[in-house]
């Protein structure tokens, strides 16, 4: 056969006219650019603009719930490329966007993005500090998987994410915890992962010799869902803070069904003493009603700004007699009750009533209170000190 | 305890003013809107743009690479919303994105976004056809999992995606026939999930009964690198067309470590009749050299737009003699060779060269030869053409 000539460059190079770049003729500029000092250096080409901002929470945010409204730097323009450029940055995951006269648009030199219910932002990490722990380093990774399992209780088969650490396929005989990790209001099955960088914290504080080896599942707690928007049959929907069946006691009665399906088939441990469970917001809720609804299930129990709120006056089984359900979980205390919450957080108050509660008791618990409010910056923090105290 | 008053309710609205509109006091816009005729209606709120276009591969494209160059459609503002109605469009998946003033952005009211290389784009899916095969239907859905594995040959630990079918956690007596399928320059292993629907596709084939239940196994060509950009500790980097080992032999020779960390973790038959392997452009390559360089290890062989070329003067054992080993691959022919290239597609001359070879050489395979070029559509159509044919 005559030899072909056509080299791999020029597969290359024909492939790359397909390239963003190459449509649209912009010149190649490098935005996010971490300095040394881990200043951050935001740029855009966008000559026709009249102003251009930077938006994210890298930026001090105002108002009342400090959270909610970041505020906007401006950019500065030469030869059509905008900049800015923060001061030194804290050591953490950042999420930005710039904002064209008035359009929010995302970086089109990054390709890295996180949505959050309805937003989609850039994102970046700073280094040498927290953010190393959401970093993929040279480690040891675990695995991933997207699984659908059934729901008996709910009449569904339902899509979880499950993380299994590194060793685990290799390691054929040995059996790991578990812990239960559950979003909060318009979160699912992909929150935990995507925001709050679950698998990378967890190779990391494993191979960091912090952690124990352990399973992470990952649920959806819109228990009248089957999976995150766009995973499921509805289609490409818009993702809202309002999905079905949040807070009505359904999930947290099911929730057995999500134990089982771990339990069946993942090598793991089936006691108490190797069971976890915490969640973020309406997620912490769920882990108090899940965990007093099963007393015995759980030793290890997280509430992260959690809405920390009994319902007695829901027709739920999940709901009924909240007082004595809890008084029969602290009969036989879980090893660890966490609760943390920031100081400006909007639930601020009800984990405050909720400690008065476990106070006049006597039920055993820690506190931890951070700066800020109703942020994925605290849930990861949160995680990466809850999780070194699971199972030991 | 005082029942604690605050609702549900006040927990989503306060969540609620973090979202993207709030933020933005933008009007309510639905976009993308597909219409009962399966035209599409685009909008944008962009009260300051002077133009606004639409571009996608739903336009008619202009160029010598057909695909190459999408053309712009113009749309047409009232009231600061920008808009553009599309003639009804074959059920496919599209996608699309917005250029305001000649600055290239995404549709804010669309979360469903794809990465191409660097190039991050909206996709919406028409149904009715074709596109029903990319949507999530409900029907039984397989688990797909990222896990690493151990590449001695590379001396690399390395990232995968599996597919495992509805039913592989139930049926634990039931094993598995095996589908390879590889990415093009500049993907990775996220590749054939997320721009080539291939969970979504294999769900549906064999709920249909059209496709034989299978584990499919989609791995990083680029034999230098160990995961997809932003997944390994070369941290944010930014996607190229040019990744490390591409067709230098590496990834074709180390192919051998792939089949037995799925052999040895997953229930899956052993033998050649239940091994498949395909794979487009720079996969199609790779397809093409794995399986002479493992003459006897499968029964099933596609070429999607292959580079479809020998490299007789590479150093590579995989490209030393390679009719001598293509020879021997056919002494025992797989049960089908299937090569598919598009009539515009770059690579088309290659393609007729190695057919004359083949048909010089007496050697079975089928053709199929579509319209276009070098482009997902088409390697997505090749799919659902190729995986109803194996293992029957």
């Amino acid at each position: 056969m005559k030899r072909i000539i056509i080299s791999a460059a020029a597969l290359l190079i024909c492939a790359a006219s397909f390239a963003q770049q190459a449509l649209w003729g912009a010149p190649q500029v490098v935005s996010p650019q971490i300095n040394e000092d881990n200043s951050v250096t935001f740029r855009l080409h966008a000559p026709k603009a009249v102003r251009v901002h930077v938006t994210g929470d890298f930026l001090p945010a105002e108002g009342v719930a400090k959270e909610a409204v970041p505020q906007f730097a401006e950019m500065t323009e030469k030869d059509g490329i905008w900049e800015y450029t923060t001061g030194p940055l804290a050591s953490e995951l950042y999420s930005y966007s710039f904002i064209v006269d008035g359009l929010k648009i995302l970086d089109p030199n990054n390709v890295y993005i996180n949505r959050d219910v309805a937003s989609v932002t850039n994102i970046l990490i700073t280094g040498g500090g927290q953010g190393d722990l959401y970093k993929v380093n040279d480690v040891p990774h675990g695995s991933v998987t997207k699984v659908w399992y059934d729901s008996p209780t709910l009449g569904l088969k339902r899509r979880m994410t499950v993380y299994t650490p590194a060793g685990y396929e290799q390691n054929r005989k040995q059996k790991y915890p578990v812990f239960y990790l559950l979003h909060g209001a318009g979160g699912d099955e992909e929150a935990w992962m995507d925001l709050g960088r679950t698998s990378q914290i967890l190779d990391n504080l494993i191979a960091q010799g912090k952690a124990e080896p352990m399973i992470v599942v990952m649920t959806n707690g819109n228990a009248g869902e089957v999976a995150a928007p766009g995973q499921g049959p509805d289609g490409f929907r818009t993702p809202g803070f309002q999905q079905k069946g949040m807070m009505d006691g359904a999930f947290e009665m099911s929730f057995a069904d999500v134990v089982k399906f771990i339990e069946s088939n993942y090598r793991v441990y089936k006691d108490k003493k190797h069971r976890a469970i915490a969640g973020l917001s309406m997620g912490g809720y769920h882990s108090l009603h899940i965990s007093k609804y099963y007393p015995d299930m759980f030793d290890y129990v997280g509430l992260f700004s959690a809405a920390a709120r009994f319902h007695e006056d829901s027709e739920s089984p999940v709901y009924q007699n909240e007082k004595e359900q809890i008084a029969r979980q602290f009969a036989n205390a879980p090893s660890l009750y966490w609760i943390a919450i920031g100081n400006t957080d909007f639930l601020y108050e009800e984990n405050v009533k909720l400690r008065q509660h476990f106070d006049q008791m006597g039920y055993p618990y820690e506190y931890y209170e951070s700066e800020d409010g109703h942020i994925w910056r605290n849930w990861r923090i949160y995680l990466t000190m809850f999780v070194p105290r699971l199972f030991k």
